[in-house]
């Protein structure tokens, strides 16, 4: 059997980075991003197209100069539980931030959400790194990385451990035996950890794919580590094919290295692809968006958001790259250490580091659909990725790429025809985690 | 215009309290507690009988002698999302404790609530008196009374800072002007308070009804101070005619007493309605459920909850009610002081004490249609509700209650005909409240 590639699409509704000037776009509703008809209607033209997953990006901040989707947008849980019922195949994939959430509410939203997809819900975990984020939960200080980190994989094995409270048989509702419950199938947790203490049990019990899959965004030391010990999925950025290979490689020896099957973390990359009837086309329309969407004090914004919301307007855009090495740990975005080490080695101004870190990349799926899909099989065979992250710019754009370059994936053998199950899991090709306490008495019965 | 009844559906599933022994009957689905399908068949059949609201419960505690629908059961605010595309018109009121929730996600779930809703969310606040639950959060004693309200009043204040963020006219969406946003109308809440320290802005707009209602449930002197003050809805226990009447006057002059019109607090309380085509045969109907629910055992344990889950099989049954004052105040429910008083001065034993709290309750609403409709109106007329939280067995008791009473308490202008809104506010009569920045920018004109 060949492999074969996962698409996920990721809606952006009025438009987020990248896409900044999107809420002008007339066929765009102006409350895209607040409106669950758009969301339920993205849903199903993904499932339409057979995609693995609908992915729900998120940040509890603002501050005026963000993108329109970012100020104004559902919160994930509530908005894929209203898809749930909408669809029938299609994995929802919520963002959910581990430093603000506590373990046994984040455990029972994303058991919930399973139920109610029947075994479609995976959980992106994220640490939340805009400063500002602490002040709207009453921490003076944003935690640092290594803090968040810790949290976050602590928090993913206390879910998980509430997950599995319910063994799969713990409920024989025996009406002739007058018993619902088995309270022998019935586990307490009982953890006290360096973060978290929680007892448990959770009072909800596991759904048909036993678990929600973990998916994991980022690309630090500590954020490898991490999806290398309890990911299932990951979302990152693309960047050249070398620097993509790179990461898939390195993230699939830390999964091996930690005892797990390479196999068994899926790693997607974020594309934007633009189809059109002709190569031409297509290349005339990315210069058109890199025109429309360049905006240099944006960019310069952006940058600071990387520093806990530093203010670089006030130095010289042409001198060397201020000194804000102190401001990074604060921020405490790997980013922000990448940026001030390129700057370094490359001896870049202000101004070159804003156009090189923020201003409009290049997608390099460009073209008419036979163009394109070359360039995902190429990029799928050298290896750089198991699965897309799909964003458009609007329907229209999607409809093209669904129309024009899907067929010829599939003709290609590269991507499913019809789904292999109602459940992410099984889409994913990810095995069902049997119960800990079910396997720990098989083993004391072997 | 007469006033009218509201009414609001309270599903239990598989049975909670005082319905233990419902997961046995055939008509209920084994799984209904966690079944969607369910939610949204009961929403829609209460939508089509016109009733105000949905009503969802919740704890986040259990052990092996909880209620079956305790022990499994989906998370409200998810819940909730997904039933709210299956509606139109009724009401969404979902329950979440004040005491094991951040203010700012709170507000992001129901304001999206409301928003996939259109307007039609309510937030019913409980501050959470199992005692075990704190250990589901890592805290090692539970909150007491006076701190567990302290907050949830500062949550409430906080939250609804959060809901008026953003002015009604913040997103002019200009594309002419290239103007999303209106920065002048975005506002941060700056909070500083006892429990909670809470920056802003919330990024999620208003939505049709302004803000969600705020519902609240329960009798104590710091429940009824904290209804008067903020709350918007109520959730009471019945009990006997003149206790239901002194309660709701006393409820509705404190809210007078704080400033706010009566009329602007809408209470419910809770009736089980047992309705059949005889006096006779409803009476009956009403026996047998009570024989096949007692069961002297688990009301004991119930008894316990009230303690701290204090172990009470430990006493003599028929000896005076053992003296466990100093586990009121750590169960701190305000039903443990007063059953403490009342086996004081009524001079109860301990099973006593167990059948008059815990045991069957008679409801006034049994009979055949007619005299179920008159008992109600009696006690509309007495001055003891605004509107009746229903629940009922399964889904034939429901039918029996929409076919046969709701008409005549419409023939008898006390319920709606139509809806006379698509928000849960307006179905309610309750004012959309007016963004305080909107209104501090109109007094500053003035």
């Amino acid at each position: 059997m060949t492999r074969k590639i996962h698409l996920a699409l990721h809606p952006y509704g009025v438009g987020g980075p990248g896409q900044h000037g999107l809420w002008r776009d007339p066929s765009i509703a102006k409350n895209a991003s607040i409106d669950i008809g758009y969301y339920i209607q993205q849903a199903q033209a993904a499932e339409h197209a057979l995609f693995d997953a609908l992915f729900i990006v998120d940040s509890q901040f603002i501050d005026p100069t963000y993108p329109a989707h970012y100020l104004n947008r559902l919160e994930p849980l509530t908005l894929l539980s209203a898809v749930a019922t909408h669809t029938k195949h299609i994995g929802l994939v919520g963002t959910a931030s581990s430093t603000y959430n506590s373990p046994f509410n984040l455990a029972r939203r994303f058991g919930s959400l399973d139920h109610i997809s029947g075994g479609r819900a995976g959980w992106n975990v994220v640490t939340s790194f805009d400063t500002g984020t602490s002040r709207n939960y009453g921490l003076d200080e944003h935690l640092d990385y290594t803090t968040r980190y810790g949290r976050a994989l602590e928090a993913v094995r206390v879910i998980q451990g509430l997950w599995d409270s319910y063994e799969d048989d713990a409920f024989p509702a025996d009406v002739e035996r007058g018993v619902f419950l088995d309270p022998e199938k019935l586990h307490a947790l009982n953890h006290v950890g360096e973060h978290f203490r929680v007892d448990g049990p959770l009072n909800l019990s596991r759904s048909p794919q036993g678990q929600p899959v973990i998916f994991q965004a980022g690309v630090s030391e500590e954020g490898r580590n991490f999806a290398a010990q309890v990911a299932e999925g990951i979302y990152a950025p693309a960047g050249p094919l070398d620097q993509a290979r790179a990461y898939y490689e390195d993230i699939k020896r830390r999964t091996a290295a930690a005892g797990r099957d390479p196999e068994h973390i899926k790693i997607f990359i974020h594309a934007g692809p633009i189809v059109r009837a002709t190569d031409d086309e297509a290349r005339r329309r990315a210069r058109e968006i890199f025109e429309e969407d360049n905006d240099f004090d944006r960019d310069l914004a952006l940058l600071g958001r990387a520093f806990g919301a530093h203010d670089f307007s006030q130095y010289d855009l042409d001198a060397p790259f201020p000194d804000v090495a102190h401001l990074a740990e604060r921020g405490g975005r790997t980013a922000a250490a990448k940026i001030i080490e390129r700057a370094r080695t490359e001896g870049l101004t202000l101004r070159q580091v804003v156009e090189a870190s923020f201003g409009q990349k290049q997608s390099p799926f460009v073209g008419a659909p036979g163009t394109v899909a070359d360039a995902i099989e190429h990029w799928f065979a050298a290896g750089t990725f198991d699965g897309l992250n799909l964003a458009f710019r609007n329907n229209e754009d999607l409809e093209r790429f669904v129309d024009g370059v899907v067929p010829l994936l599939q003709k290609r053998g590269l991507f499913r025809t019809e789904y292999e199950s109602g459940t992410l899991r099984g889409n994913l090709g990810l095995p069902v985690p049997v119960n800990r306490h079910t396997r720990e008495r098989s083993l004391v019965d072997a």
